[in-house]
Formats: C-alpha cells, structure tokens, sequence
C-alpha cells in the first residue's frame, strides 16, 4: 500500500483526500499539508465522519501545516513523511515551487492545473516543460494537469485516438455547467479568477493559418510549435449546444491550457477549441459590476483606507464554499473528435454527465470541484498501481487511456460515447 | 428692488442664483447660506465671471456659512439680513426648521421639494400642512414644491382649470429625460437617493377605487382625504410614449408629492398618475448592484473596517457634479389632462422640452437642475411682483397660473401646448 502527500485544503483537495479514503487498497497513508492546518484537519474529519474505507481496510490519514513556497519545508516534510507521490492541488503558482521539491527529495509529482507566475494571469506549459529533462534524469514523473479540464478530456482525446481515429482533424472540448445555485448571482470558486476568465482573451488553436477563415478579427497569431493561435476579444465567439441531460446552453469560445499540448500531441490534428458555458444573467451581472468599476483590482481610496472593488465584491457575494448545498443540475464536459479512420470520415463525442447533488450527498462538494478531484486520485492511483510510470514531465494524453477510463467508470465519472453528434459549427 | 436669503448651494441653488442674476431689476440683493460658505463663495464667483446683469444693472450677492438644523443661527441671519423672502433649496428634511426660523423671524417662505423626516424615506404635505394655520396668522405666505415636479406641473393644472376645463378627469404627469452622458451607468445626483426612487412602491391616486381596476395586485389601499392611494410594486408599471423632440422612451409609474395636492384642488378630478422614464441599461445596472449586495445601507465588516456598500459605490461612479459637461439630449416634462368643457370632452398636453448643453453653456449646469431651479426663481419673483401672496401655506396650483406661465416663456423655459395628445393606456 502506497503513501500519498497531498498539498492544498481546498474543495478539490478534499474531494481528491475523500476519494483515496474510498480506495484504502491502494491509498495505505494520506498526509494532507496546506497553509492552515485546521482546514486538513476538517478534511480529516469529514472524511472520518463519512466512514469511507474498503472490506475492513481505512486510509491512515494525517495533517500537517505547510507554506509550499518554501522549498526547504516542503523538502524537509517529503523525507520525514517518505511519500510514494506528491499531489500538489495547491494554488497553481505554487507548482515550481513544488516541483523543485520533489526533484530535491526525490519524489515523483502530480498536479491538476499549470503553472502561472502570481504576477500574471497568463498560463502555459513551458515552464513546466523545461523540467522534462530533469525529471527523466532523477527518474521520476511528473504528470501535469490531472484534473477533469485539463486532464480527463487529455485521456478523452488519447482513447479516440487510439481506438477510432488513424487522424483527428479537429477537436471542440466542451465544458457545459447546468447547476443552479439559486442566487441571482454568485460565482463558484473565488470571483477574481471567475471574472478574470470571462474578460481574457480567447484562442483557439489550428494548424494552418491560412486555411482557417475566423470569424472575428484576428488579433494576434502566435506561432506555436506545430501551429498557430488565433486570438479574439474576450467572448466573441458564441455557440448553443444542446447538452445531453442539461439542455441547450450558451457556450463561449475560451483559452485553455489543454489545447497547448495537443496541438502537439493529436496526429493530423488541424483544429482545437475550448467552449465553457455562461449564462446571460452570469455575464450580465459581471457587464454591469464591471462598468460601474467594481472588478477593479487596483486600491482606491474611501473613507481614508484603500479598497480594491474586486475584494470587497468577494466579501458581498456568497462564499462559494455555501453554494455546495443549494446547487441543483448537472455538468456535462466532454470532446466532440471529427476526422479518419480506415480511410473513412469519423465523428465521436465522448463526455460525462455529472450531478451536482449527487456530489453533495457523497462527498460533501457539488460537482465542480468533483469532476476535478475524482480525476487527481485517478491519476495518482494510475501512477501507483503502476500503469502511468513513464519518467519525465507528461500530460495526460501521453498515457494509456485504458486503465484511466475504467476507472472513470467505477469511480464516480461515468463516460458516454455518441458516434453520431451534433457539431458545433 | 427686493432682498432674498437662499438656502443652499447645490446644483439647482446654483441655477436659482444664476436666473436671479439675470433678472436684477427684481432681484436686488441674494445672500446665500450654506453649511460650507466655499460652496456659496463658487456660485457668485461663477455668476459675476458671466457677468449677468440687465440695463448695466447687478444682483448684490453676499454669502454666509449657516447650519441651516440651527434655527437660532437661522432667525438671527434673517434678522440681520431682512430678506423679503426666503428660499429654501437645501435638503428635504431641513423643511420645518427653516419653516419655523421664517415663523420666529417674520418672513415668507418658498421651497422646491416637500418634507421628509431623515429617518424615513417617505414623504407627503401633512407635515407642512399643518402650518397653515400659523403662516396665515402670522400674515406670511409659504409657497411649497416650486420647482419642475412638483411646481411647474401644478401651475400647468391650474392653468389647464382655468383656461380649457370645467372638470378635469384624468392627469398625467409625464417626466422624461433623454439626456446621454455617455457613461455605462452613472447617476444624476446622490445615487443613493437614485436608488431610493427606483426601489420604492408605486402609487397613483384615485377618487373612487371601486371603478378603478388597477392592472396589477393593489397591495394596499390608502383612504385619503376625498381620494385613495393605489400602491403598486416598484415600477410594476411600465408604458412606452413618444416625446416630441426626444422620440420613444420606457416610463414608470412612481409616487410623486404633487399628486397628494392635486388630488385635493382639481375640479371632477378621477385619476392622476406620474411616469418617469428610465432605460433598460440604467435599471438593469441597478438591478445586479441590488443583487449583489452593492445597493445595501447597512454596513459590512471589510478587512477590520465598516464599509457602507451604497457609499462605497458612490465613490466608484462617476461624479454627478462631472456629468454637466457631457449630457446630451433634452429632457420633456408635462401633463396631459382630459375632462370636459361646456359638455364636451377635452384634451390637453402641455408640456416643455430644455436642452442639456444649452443649459450648461447657460449656467453650467445641466437640464436636471435647470427644470428645477428656473421655477424656483420665478416663484420668488411672483412673490416680490406681489402677483403670488396669498397668506398661508400653498401649494403652486392654488396661485394663478398665468402670469407663471408668462415667466416661463422668457426664463428659459417655453411650453407647447397639444390638443390633440396620445393618451397613455
């Protein structure tokens, strides 16, 4: 039976800790480390609470503080506590920091989304993949982005293309949210990265530039490895989707970390983009909160202190913590592959439908931060048992998408598949 | 030439002093008195760098700090200054003191905008009624509401009485304003009191509710002196109506104070409603600052300190003072009557349309202000003129409209009259 440390306290650390505590044959000891301890200690007993553990067996589970910023500490704690993997679902500035550990102690590494510098909100892989050398060199692995987006949708793509496709031409990962929190206005996790999503620019990735016709003025082309990126104003490229067992939905054309690696990685591949569904009164409200200057992140001063509006915003609005309860509706993310096989024209839609109640009862957490946990403790159980070991730096496509798909179905993520979908144009 | 004390130094203070300037052959003498004497000092010096005069005459304008709550400090500025008339054209809730100070030191009074205690939003005339008694006594006259609405509105009714009905049985009181700062969303003047208005229950008057079917659930019923009060939830009702020189506006149906007098002095009087416009983007602003919390009064704890939502927000917008400059568009005020003369069926719409930028090259201020501190002036010079002096405390209806509407033409504030009106459903 393996040791996992578990860096972070948050809603996905806790779905991740609560999943492992459910796999006692493959998780032996859980150390969960984070800033406040207190917060590892509520996992801790939740999980307790719950009575998760296997035929007789339960998940040791202890907690420590740590500031992962800190090489030395966190370097210091991986040799005393002596774990098989470290999962870092800390916040994503962080993740240098631990990777640097890890090669230090001698530990291999997982995490759930890619590093930004805290300084920017610009995110990408090519920090992280500056240490695939060195991770090869100390024999070690790191698997980067293990969450449901990225992360199952890399699995997704690796299936289609080992099973359906001799080429993917192109590829739409659609994130859909159908939940209801019943508020008229509330934001799932902290409202400064929500809002800062919905203003960034979006992209989207091809191959060929001069084949590819868009819709909106091209702002900027940036030549990437294999391809290019076509960038357009924030939200200017809308579609509806009729989203199985959630309806139709407005659907946004986004950056997302994903289509960097497999502009890469997909054989053939001309064409990815990311669509993440908003609501009208969601951007309404955020329209309107910007204009009046209240998502501003520099101080201004009232009453003789300095406010930043957006802070002060997140004190008004609900904690996002509260809305696990009151969410009502399912998620429905998954890929929509066109391209060949034998020679043949091929459409495969491939995606999970998740209930944000269902979540709440089992675990405590509705199903944003469960579509993101369940995977982490997926991918650390591949790496475990063996099956996802290849030393390096390596994104979830990389790996065989076998044993992760069986998984996905006993673990609470079941996948369905549509050989005939309807395409988003 | 008289001598007149003004209360006040806000906008519509400002344009009062400004029209009074204009008019020296009346207008002797203008001390103006406000809590901060630098405001005072501003509107003098902007009136003597327009240089208004007439015949190479000038208004002798002095200024004074008073705390117009202080009715000591109040009646011995009367007595030191012996106005003919003062004008009150502070807050509301400043009415009675300076009612009262008038009382003690002998002199009549004029006001734009009816009482209301501070700790309550709610405003209506029982308050300054019940001086009518002593103001008759006393030998004095109190003219109240003498500004746009309530004001001109009145002097519209009572001219319409006099001049085109024998009943009337329906009025109208239609305040549009199409004036575009160009800002997303800003606020005319304190957006706190903004906010009041739009989240305030509607209510129209009615002589007999039992031929009335209100289109919506009438919450409650208030009996009132020969009519009722239909109150309505906030703007729960909605008309469309094309003004001539501005086109085709969204209106609502507000309370407004002149409908409580009206209601008492019109002639056959059944119905009397008022409508204010305002547009989808402004009430949809407000909507989502009221949904999350921004619109709130009470304070919230912040990183240690109390932070009021409402005036944190206020801070955020854009100055009212700052959108002067760059209003465009006219604003169109009037009634529409409909009733019978010599047994025949009659209607009547009289309304005036006055410019932003006009106004602004004019005296620096913008419509808004101008509607209302013009009337003002003109009611002050009724008094002095002798034409308005009846004893008591009045309401602008009970006064003869005709040498008002004469002023109206030449202060710079012309009205049309149609005989052919669309009525509003």
């Amino acid at each position: 039976m393996a040791k996992v440390m578990l860096i972070g306290a948050g809603g996905v650390a806790g779905v991740a800790a609560a999943k492992m505590a459910q796999n006692p044959d493959v998780f032996g000891e859980l150390l969960i480390a984070s800033r406040t301890v207190a917060r590892c200690d509520a996992i801790k007993a939740d999980i307790e609470q719950r009575g998760f553990g296997k035929d007789g067996k339960k998940t040791v589970i202890t907690t420590a503080s740590l500031d992962a910023m800190d090489k030395a500490a966190t370097v210091a704690m991986i040799r005393a506590f002596k774990p098989d993997l470290v999962m870092n679902i800390a916040l994503p500035y962080q993740d240098l920091a631990i990777m640097d550990a890890c090669l230090e102690a001698g530990v291999s590494y997982l995490d759930t989304a890619n590093y930004e510098p805290p300084e920017d909100a610009h995110f990408e892989y090519s920090w992280q993949w500056a240490y695939r050398e060195k991770f090869e060199k100390a024999g070690l692995t790191a698997i980067l982005g293990c969450g449901f987006d990225p992360g199952v949708t890399q699995v997704f793509s690796a299936y289609a293309q080992k099973h359906y496709f001799d080429e993917i031409h192109t590829l739409d990962i659609l994130d859909c949210n159908g939940g209801d929190h019943g508020y008229p206005f509330a934001t799932n996790f902290n409202p400064e990265i929500n809002i800062r999503e919905v203003a960034a620019k979006g992209s989207y990735w091809v191959a060929d530039p001069a084949g590819d016709k868009p819709e909106v003025t091209v702002e900027n082309r940036k030549a990437f490895d294999k391809g290019w990126w076509v960038e357009t104003a924030p939200m200017a490229i809308k579609r509806v989707y009729n989203f199985d067992q959630v309806g139709e939905k407005d659907m946004y054309l986004l950056h997302h970390e994903e289509l960097e690696s497999l502009g890469c990685n997909l054989k053939g591949i001309k064409r990815i983009r990311f669509f993440m569904t908003f609501g009208q009164s969601y951007l309404t409200h955020l329209k309107c909160l910007e204009n009046v200057g209240m998502t501003r992140i520099d101080p201004i001063k009232f009453n003789g202190v300095e406010i930043v509006p957006i802070q002060f915003l997140r004190a008004l609005l609900p904690d996002p913590a509260s809305l696990g309860p009151r969410t009502k509706g399912k998620t429905n993310i998954g890929c929509i592959f066109e391209g060949v096989k034998d020679g043949k024209p091929v459409r495969y839609y491939v995606y999970n439908v998740c209930d944000h109640q269902e979540c709440y009862r089992e675990v405590g957490s509705q199903a944003i931060s469960y579509t993101t946990g369940v995977p982490a403790m997926i991918g650390a159980k591949m790496f475990l048992e063996g099956k996802w070991t290849e030393k390096g730096v390596h994104t979830c496509e990389e790996f065989d998408p076998d044993p992760f798909m069986a998984e996905l179905n006993v673990q609470g993520l079941p996948w369905q598949e549509n050989f005939d979908p309807v395409m988003v144009p």
